[in-house]
């Protein structure tokens, strides 16, 4: 070392490895936190491996607009004002329409990293903006798009983690939501939950049969060889009792209702106590029969952990039931106890999603919901099951769409579906079953004009590219692989944005303030 | 052949390949065009052979966010509103402060394809959302950043042009301007414009050399060989009327006069005449000298078409002057006429910009001019010349700049610069320099702080990815190359954007319409 030249200035205070700095200091967090840097330059190779096999396998990037425009379906959009009186631009929160045009102008496979924006209450894991990795494929359905998307994601695992994985498995969405209480089922454990009502039911009189359990579901699940005293029913129930409503009388306002026990001689009778309470239009005899029945299935066992629970028939409400959070959380204790290892990598696809929701009374999202009182489950221009487009008319509540998500260790990675391509079938549901007015009708002319141009069948699937970097690294928030995040509250701390703009700034676009701030 | 399925209708129209459609059927124009569809492919295969050219040489892609905020520099942005009372996010001209602040997080190689949004009068080929090829480098300063550029553009052209490209060579902008007429000046072709006030110059008496050529500058272009009654003279004088005020006399407020002859021995001494018209000061003698100079010179030779000019000298107005843009229109009478073939692929940089510009009366663009009279030619990021530091601050307006522009048959690709890397000289720039005032100044805080914390000196460069891509296909226009470009009034035809917004979509955002419409 013969000359040293300074190049530039140090700040005062010493720079220290592993520093928390503040969020206004992204980048000393990103230039000293080994996680945090390893994250961007991970998301950037995962990017490049996804473009790599998408290309290969004879995918087309293309870009579609950022500057759309306000459609009625779907949630919140971001509005930019335009200097053309009252016009103005919308931020896509999906490049859903663009590339279904795509696919009537004859680039047949597709994919994009598209930039989406959503203006929503801002939950602790949800940023205004991110990015999905999207695609579609003409001339071919949903499982092509899956095949296609299982080959990229088991690439993406073997290249990051050495990990060879198996065909991913496919469960319907009833299924999902009845074993495992949750249309993302976290399959690194077992932990199913066994429907009862076969049991019950076959010691029914026949006539009751038929009406009895169309309301209601009767589950548990039972877990076996659990060590007396060592605290874990307590942590179990405590937990629980976070969640929901153990243990609680069922009224008529709740939904759902569990109990949970350590089965053994003693607890017997209290188990069929419950049992009892919450099917208290058994007999006696009746009663007797199941509980015999139960134990010859093992399902009750000497130091068994049971859980018991009765709860409404609604499969289309999506999510998961208040079973499937006891089961996670559940999991969760049993790791922490010992009695379980929660780890590896367990995709699955969740499929034939009920078409339609209904419209819940508080449900103040704009868009999908519609004056008949259904909205799209997921969005509008998913097909019906092939058989099931007579009940989309009928029965829309009972209608199975086309729709797939995959699912990753509990985690939705993202879903897709068979789109609609016939235009009159795509209006009518929009018409007729979601009854939009005609006014926002038009609002879909170029895609009732499109599909009618002749549009080959279609299919396609959004990967939330953020969240998928975040669990191939092993983290459960989606923050940690975004170079600058927004805050729950949607700022940016580091330049501070979005930021107080004047009332002259808005001159040209012919908006006012309602409050102007008292200083210029 | 044994069966046939119906998969989708058909329009009652036949679809005919090549048929002109209307942009609201971008897809049969897409489905049926092969230059359109192909041009989508092409981009698709040009920008993933940057990311693996960019790949190779260390770079990682960071995404950075899109919702920004508004920032005193840079040319018109978009606004979003949020919910938050009179906070908005802006869309983001440039990721420039963002890739800085990557920089001094230790991504010393980023790249990223940037969407960028520009809220400007659309001229005939701009669009509102584009993007760019952006990148940065740390430790690095702008030789570095252009060899990286050539290597990759190089590249480009070989695998899609088959083209082995030698080294670009490097014009300052004050050579392109006396040279070409042009800060993108199109070098498939010669026609140089000959600076020729060192020959007037060496007639003068010592003393007056000192001012009489201060303002004015005398320039000639002469094409040699013309032939004679073929309309080729008749053609050229005329197009070269629709530029400029050729032969016209000048008065007080024309910058540039030009004159144009076909030189002979008739014409000779019509050519003196003009030259004496505009050189008034030079006495018969001297004239007399600089005519046998100037035929000595072989700048005048019988039967050469010759371009007398005289302009005023104002290096830094950019973009070009008069008779540049004559050099233009001349090139292509000339290839019109079978004198000169314009084609090849000529590659140049061109550097040492002027740090500021002067800002023009009728000047209206916000942002970047300042209350000092001067405005930054490109942004106040922009390193001064590493001597030229001092003169930063006493003549602004003699300062030049580490900024580099890469030109490709005329036509600007891109643009970029080594950056300030020092807090204080980028806060007196700011402050001193453009006067910008405390207000704004403190919406540059996160950057003064991020260049405090060490931040390592850098350089980069955006490339005008649109722009390549058709300069790649030898279209002139960016729209080809866009999946659903906007028309001249930011709509986009397909699906109508942007649209009529009702008041109560406003609501949320607490602003209001200055006319509502009518009826919502």
């Amino acid at each position: 070392l013969s000359n040293i030249k300074l190049i530039g200035n140090s700040p005062a205070e010493p720079i220290i490895p592993d520093t928390v700095y503040d969020p206004k200091q992204r980048y000393l967090t990103l230039r000293t936190n080994q996680k945090a840097f390893g994250a961007l330059k991970l998301r950037s190779e995962v990017s490049f491996l996804c473009r790599q096999v998408l290309r290969d396998e004879g995918f087309t990037e293309v870009e579609t607009p950022l500057l759309f425009k306000s459609t009625p379906e779907g949630a919140r959009e971001f509005l930019v004002p335009t200097r053309n009186q009252n016009m103005m631009y919308a931020l896509p929160q999906s490049p859903q329409q663009y590339k279904q045009v795509l696919m009537a102008s004859g680039i047949l496979k597709y994919y994009q990293f598209a930039k989406c924006f959503r203006d929503e209450a801002l939950r602790s894991d949800r940023q205004p903006e991110f990015t999905q990795l999207d695609l579609e494929m003409g001339f071919a359905n949903g499982s092509d798009v899956q095949r296609l998307v299982e080959r990229l994601l088991k690439r993406i695992w073997w290249e990051f983690h050495g990990i060879e994985l198996g065909p991913f498995p496919v469960l319907t969405y009833r299924t999902a939501m009845n074993e495992y209480g949750s249309d993302k089922p976290d399959m690194r454990y077992d932990l199913k939950i066994i429907d009862i009502n076969d049991i019950i039911d076959s010691y029914l009189p026949p006539l009751q049969r038929e009406y009895v359990h169309r309301f209601y579901k009767y589950e548990l699940i039972s877990v076996p060889n659990m060590k007396m005293h060592d605290g874990t029913f307590n942590t179990i129930t405590k937990k629980l009792k976070e969640i929901g409503n153990l243990g609680e009388k069922m009224t008529g306002d709740q939904r759902e209702i569990y109990r949970a026990h350590i089965y053994n001689q003693a607890t017997r009778s209290r188990f069929r106590d419950n049992l009892k309470a919450i099917a208290p239009h058994l007999s006696e005899e009746i009663l007797d029969k199941v509980m015999e029945d139960l134990v010859n299935r093992k399902l009750l066992r000497i130091n068994s952990l049971v859980f018991l629970a009765k709860r409404k028939r609604e499969s289309n409400s999506g999510g998961s039931t208040l079973m499937g959070d006891f089961r996670k959380a559940l999991a969760s204790v049993l790791e922490q106890k010992g009695y379980l290892t929660i780890k590896g990598h367990k995709f699955a696809w969740i499929t034939r999603f009920p078409l339609f929701t209904k419209v819940e009374p508080d449900d103040t999202e704009p868009g999908q919901s519609s004056r008949n009182g259904y909205k799209s489950t997921h969005h509008p221009f998913t097909a019906p099951l092939n058989d099931h487009v007579t009940t989309t008319f009928l029965h829309p509540l009972r209608a199975l769409g086309q729709h797939y998500d995959i699912v990753y260790n509990g985690v939705e990675l993202g879903g897709g579906s068979t789109r609609i391509h016939d235009a009159l079938l795509q209006r009518a549901i929009l018409e007729e079953v979601l009854d939009v007015p005609a006014s926002k009708l038009k609002d879909f002319q170029h895609l009732f004009d499109m599909l009618a141009s002749g549009c080959p069948p279609h299919a396609g699937l959004a990967l939330g590219f953020d969240r998928l970097v975040a669990m191939l690294m092993g983290s459960n928030s989606i923050r940690d692989v975004i170079a600058f995040p927004k805050n729950n509250n949607g700022v940016d701390p580091m330049v501070d944005s979005p930021s107080l703009v004047t009332p002259s700034q808005l001159e040209p676009y012919g908006i006012l303030m309602e409050n102007p701030p008292a200083v210029e």
